[in-house]
């Protein structure tokens, strides 16, 4: 039997996986370690190498049955592996692949969190059975990942993908984390659903059960499933900027399945209609086809997209 | 020596080319037919079958050392080299590659002749020595192909790189060509700036050059360079809406440059200024750098890039 890992780096913990290389791609093991980020990160790497190289041996397993080590990094990757700063990690330039693979002896393959995630949730999750999918991942911000015949869209810079800063707002005076103003991130991720809902609330007469001084975007999605009318104003909202925004993603990319995850997905199905409905309303003809779909792997789509990097080798 | 031929077939002619499939890859001959449209095109392909024939013939090349047939056609071409439809052409359901195969006995590889289009300018036109590139056809509707790590993206129902139908302006009451409101072509293409023109030359108090009742995209970019201000306006709402969906596009798929050809294109370097300004205003940090370039090959694209199809296999 051949063998391989994935590792998922987050700035609080790191996720680790133990994959078979054959069949199905059989998670053996997973588990995870503390993210160091004293001394830029410095200590990270070398961590990892070490928690593998403990569990090859517990698992008794030889170097030369390791076909590799996939890592997702939450920053830009280019395809060669390098990573040129990640604020969570503490890191600056950084030759990710090439100390991976001098610290192991196994070879390294090293691409963005996001669009490793992406990867994932094509082989083992929502998107399995489909080539060409987006996921985009509704968390604290909006990240995404485009999957093209199977393969990531790196991109030249390494940062393909970055769905959560396309424009969808022309108006918008608020600043986005990047500085720009109108970024999809601002209105469709968990932080953004939240100053949507605190500007609904804060101009709404109408009764409502969300509390102004303290909602969160689940707050918003449990009242839209009892029926409160200032939510479901809210998750219209939501739908619209987020619908249009992947209708013109699908016209450039044209996917066969938007996979929608991250920590706002957790809502579950209520969401779809809210996309959906916008997104059918501006997709180009030859796009009106595409599935929507929640991801499924949770926590684990990273090690999984890590360890398919290895398998597509 | 190995040659190819590249075939790109428009509504009115079909263009054709023979490569050598060594070294540059450099165009031997280059020549037209006239597309005969009637009976749902079905003369198409045996037409270019026979022409193709004739010219090896004439060129003494057997059909051995003819590595293949690349061909762009005006319509979505899925990856196995099948066609939906095409209003330009008559087709309905059109197996192009196996036909052409059938036909010539030579292997066939087919592509959107946009998506093709940007292949060759990616060879040996503004795009060389790129593998990331995104093709910006501003033609009498707006095309375009997006090109990752040096292979077209042709999407899951092979309409890839669809910019044309992005977007731009939800507040559009007018229909775009697709049913849509406010696609980029409805700005950005000859057409497109037709419109724009007569809009503003309909309110505009300043004197100009331009001429209300019969004004042409050429019309526009000649008067921006005479220094006309109603023009400028003009050429400034065009950036605004290509640049601003440009920064979207790459936020996407990360490009190295973009390649600006079609028509309007012929207006030369004045048009670049218009375009990456608002670009710059709204592009993702990763994406500051990317280049603008005017595409070099005019016509010859689609049989550039149709051989480049050939070569890539």
């Amino acid at each position: 039997m051949k063998y391989c890992f994935g590792v998922d780096i987050g700035g609080t913990t790191v996720k680790l996986g133990l994959f078979e290389a054959e069949g199905e791609g059989k998670i053996l093991d997973k588990w995870e370690i503390t993210t160091d980020t004293s001394r830029n990160g410095e200590a990270i790497l070398p961590d990892i190498s070490a928690s593998i190289k403990k569990k090859t041996e517990e698992f008794q397993i030889v170097c030369e049955d390791v076909l590799g080590i996939g890592v997702g990094v939450p920053a830009p990757v280019t395809s060669d592996g390098i990573v040129r700063g990640s604020a969570n990690l503490g890191w600056t330039y950084k030759e990710v692949k090439r100390e991976m693979e001098e610290l192991t002896g196994m070879k390294a393959f090293i691409g963005n969190d996001a669009n490793v995630a992406a990867l994932g949730e094509m082989w083992k999750g929502g998107g399995a059975g489909h080539k060409n999918l987006i996921m985009v991942t509704l968390g604290t911000g909006v990240g995404g990942g485009v999957i093209i015949d199977g393969k990531i869209l790196v991109g030249a810079h390494g940062a393909g993908g970055e769905i959560g800063h396309i424009c969808v707002n022309y108006d918008e005076t608020d600043s986005c984390g990047c500085g720009n103003h109108g970024c999809l991130e601002q209105y469709a991720s968990a932080t953004g659903i939240v100053r949507l809902a605190k500007k609904k609330l804060g101009e709404e007469m109408s009764p409502t059960i969300l509390n102004k001084s303290d909602v969160t975007a689940k707050d918003v999605f449990d009242a839209v499933k009892a029926g409160d009318e200032t939510a479901v104003e809210i998750a219209v909202e939501f739908g619209v900027y987020l619908g249009h925004a992947l209708a013109n993603l699908a016209a450039v990319t044209d996917p066969e399945v938007f996979v929608i995850g991250g920590g706002v997905s957790k809502a579950g199905e209520v969401l779809i209609p809210y996309i959906k409905e916008p997104y059918m309303e501006r997709a180009f003809f030859a796009n009106k086809s595409v599935e929507f779909v929640l991801a499924t792997l949770g926590n684990d789509a990273g090690i999984c997209g890590a360890a398919k990097l290895v398998l597509d080798e």
